[in-house]
């Protein structure tokens, strides 16, 4: 009987957290884990931490071995958020104040630093570490590059930095964000199950995929849901290049692409609401809407019968939970 | 017959950079990698990175062996610096302009997070890696706490973060910030080298020592040389807390401390030449400049006098160079 993501949240939660916050040290007088735990007090669902110990014990019984892998995979994810926070000039984090407005942007760029390494130091500490250090620098590499690339798609036309949204660039931006780590997680949850190298590296492909459809979800739920926000098109209004909107660069006629184009490169301040409907309402109209539905139908088929799917049932599930009633 | 530095730079200098260079990859679209090899040849003289083959070359003939642990270590290192620059809003380095002036403060963010962890990578691959991730990133996460610690000696009296200004603090600063990649670095070229773990911990004290004395004898030249920035005194100028003004407020009388903590809490526009020339002459006075030097004396007669500095012939002397007329 394989554990489901409650289970493994029941069975390995404390013990996450309690290696997470224990990498910070005893000494609360030290202004690096004053901020790297206030960081983390944040909250958040801690799924790339529970995802070593979930696949690594649903695959044999070892999720306990997989531990130290989680919260150093954890914390590398959190260094990301914290120097997000300061590069978007977010000013809050699930309701906290983020750490740039609380200590300044350079102690958050330190934050952020430090969590890196506290990181690697769990993670090459671990039993595993020393097979997974080289890979979890290289998701990290494709993690910054897709930061970096998720600027340059947003860089006005003549900008010499600039990258041309097309799906191509698109997906390898989105696939380094956000899927690489996914895949590190993986790749250590199968590493710490003792699995052979090519169900190794089919996991670590498995998460990837995972981690794009979770920022496709994300992208689609902005269209049909309001991610919280109270509001539908937030990213629109922030002109966020999102999958519906690079398919319609792609595919759309001229006359509804360059409309769209106009609606996300304004000021987020001059993006008032008819804009965003009147945006809401081209994608929809453009069949860009219909496209990204069967993108996501298509991969949560593809997701289900991977091999690797097996170790974590019910994860596809959940990150298409939020949109799967618009499916 | 051990190689010095320059013997060193000689034989591994080439083959160093070349391992920096092919870290970034053959495309040279991507900006992430086209940031990272402009703050690169902004220059540097490469210590941290040669330091790991000349032990290993001096201490079994291994330098070779080093050269992977020198190239992941120097970027590392560079790392900090990149997002040294930012912090500080130095808008160049050796005369050409930081990366957060050129492409901005958030992709400079993503190209020091970037060169980590092409470091890293580098590290993890190399013959020696498995032994030294753990402890760079312990090494790194003090740096990153002395970088922290070095923001809140500057807090103004009554700011929560601030820590006051003590010769202990410093002290624990300056070992990390300054020190502790040093340390590594020396572990780094005496794992290469295979030595006992006796002899590996020796030189990484040496190295860190070595390090300490770099910065004071930076604060030094401050005060006796003109660091190539036109006047004596731009330290002080600027605000920056250092051994001699740390060492005076520990034992200077209360008006001296009290008239030196007014000129490093100026502003920098309001720093007159009259008010840094009479901080110069408060530290003469009141014997901090001598103590200064009376430590510099001290640390390079223990440097030398250190088992491991025989692997290392000459570095003593070429960190004090700048000031040994002075000492």
């Amino acid at each position: 009987m394989k554990l489901g993501l409650r289970e493994t949240r029941e069975r390995f939660g404390a013990a996450l957290e309690a290696r997470v916050d224990g990498a910070f040290g005893q000494d609360d007088e030290i202004l690096l884990a004053v901020m790297g735990r206030a960081h983390m007090a944040t909250g958040g669902k801690r799924i790339r931490g529970l995802l070593p110990s979930w696949i690594a014990e649903n695959a044999a019984g070892a999720g306990e071995r997989a531990l130290d892998l989680g919260a150093g995979l954890e914390l590398i994810h959190n260094a990301t958020l914290v120097h997000d926070d300061l590069q978007d000039g977010d000013s809050h984090r699930r309701g906290q104040e983020t750490l740039w407005r609380r200590f300044g942007a350079a102690q958050a760029i330190n934050a952020g630093d430090g969590l890196y390494f506290l990181g690697m130091e769990l993670l090459a500490g671990a039993a595993d570490g020393a097979a997974l250090v080289a890979p979890v620098s290289r998701a990290m590499l494709r993690v910054i590059e897709g930061q970096v690339m998720e600027f340059q798609l947003q860089r006005p036309a003549g900008d010499a930095a600039r990258i041309e949204p097309g799906a191509a660039a698109w997906e390898r931006m989105a696939r380094g964000k956000t899927g690489a780590l996914f895949g590190a997680c993986f790749r250590a949850g199968a590493v710490a199950a003792g699995l052979g190298a090519a169900e190794i590296d089919g996991a670590a492909e498995h998460g990837e995929a995972l981690g794009l459809v979770f920022q496709v979800q994300d992208d689609y739920l902005d269209l049909v849901g309001d991610k919280g926000r109270g509001q539908r098109g937030s990213d629109l209004a922030e002109g966020k290049l999102s999958f519906p909107v690079v398919w319609a660069y792609e595919h759309a006629d001229r006359a509804t692409a360059d409309a769209l184009r106009a609606i996300l490169s304004a000021p987020r301040a001059d993006t008032d609401t008819a804009m965003v409907e009147r945006g809401l309402d081209l994608l929809a109209r453009c069949g860009a809407l219909d496209a990204t539905a069967a993108w996501l139908r298509d991969a949560r088929t593809q997701a289900l019968e991977h091999p690797a799917a097996r170790w974590v049932p019910g994860l596809a599930e959940e990150i298409l939970a939020p949109v799967i009633h618009a499916l």
